[in-house]
């Protein structure tokens, strides 16, 4: 039977896995909202990022008590310091997905982004939820080897980003200036999103290992 | 007479006292060598970084160290946490004075910065270096009412930053697509630098009364 330090600490890890899934779910509405100029479902990410940020209020309550109680050690006393960090990521995450459909609101009806960027959006939305997903399911088992393959699978985000630039930068472009800024932010909005989630698997590296992975 | 265990905290707000110092120098020389177009300075701001994120290793692996071996309680415990935080904020705001660095670097010898942008850049520069010596002196001297003040001056961030984009979307705009983006970038890499300093006076607060600045 386990005591209840225990179930509080494990109590950790479900809070964190339940915010890896608002937030997967915050960016791919935010995309869709984005792609479809779809202003209900952007006021959705907007209204429900307060969940999140409600999940990481109990998790840091949670960890002040714990502190404050018991005196976790060794791989305890990691959960507690990475489940602070993670939270403080994800609830960036969430932010992040705001961002996003904060862009689409401003520009609706109209659609922020060109006809020929859609499918570099659509791309980077799927690898932006790829990411936390992968994230979440790190974090919930623990998995070490597959948390250590997040900051490659982030190359993909990272060559759709350069990708967007160079769109942005080629003769065709004929969308102007509003729409550069808004692409350049969007693009930035989802590039910081799978920072976050290659940063919460670094996490999960180092309360496995208790070392940082380099 | 002090013992070891209150010698460490106290080096911990040293530690992130002298980390506030060091990205408010990053700040400073990243926006000289943009305003300038100065290479060298730029340089300076990237490879300086390591510095910062040296800092913010010990202060992890102090907090580690005094978690396993002692028991903090009620401020000594919150300031674990919030040192925690804090160092993670100042290592980021190292991060966004590399960014302006680069985009510098990316450009040189000809500048990011339009010549009619100039003095919104200064300012923007000015107010993320006062406010970041405003979190540092919260930080070292617990003041909460001087940090409840920093959300309020960040107001003026978040002015320059609205000129910013008006200025890049006024027909008076002939600069392109790609002046725009970097401007979009810095202007962003700005506004991030100063919440992060908003952030760390936050937690001033937290550190201090116990409970989160609404």
């Amino acid at each position: 039977m386990r005591d209840a330090y225990h179930e509080e600490l494990e109590g950790l890890t479900d809070k964190l896995v339940e915010m890896t899934r608002l937030v997967r779910s915050a960016i791919s509405r935010a995309t869709t909202a984005l792609l479809d100029s779809d202003l209900a479902i952007a006021e959705s990410v907007i209204s429900r990022d307060e969940e999140v940020n409600a999940i990481f209020a109990q998790i840091e309550t949670t960890i002040f008590d714990l502190m404050a109680r018991q005196q976790p050690v060794a791989v305890d006393l990691r959960l507690v310091i990475t489940a602070l960090r993670m939270g403080t990521d994800l609830e960036r995450m969430g932010d992040l997905a705001v961002h996003v459909a904060k862009v689409t609101r401003l520009r609706h009806p109209d659609s922020a982004i060109p006809p020929q960027m859609r499918s570099t959006i659509v791309e980077m939305g799927q690898i932006a939820e790829a990411l936390v997903t992968k994230a979440g399911s790190c974090v919930a088992s623990r998995d070490v080897e597959s948390a250590l393959e997040l900051p490659q699978d982030d190359d993909a985000m990272d060559r759709l980003h350069r990708r967007l630039f160079r769109m942005l930068l080629s003769k065709d472009w004929q969308h102007g200036v509003e729409a550069a800024i808004d692409v350049t932010l969007i693009g930035r909005y989802y590039e910081r999103y799978a920072d976050h989630a290659v940063r919460v698997a670094q996490d999960v590296v180092y309360l496995v290992t208790g070392s940082r992975p380099s």
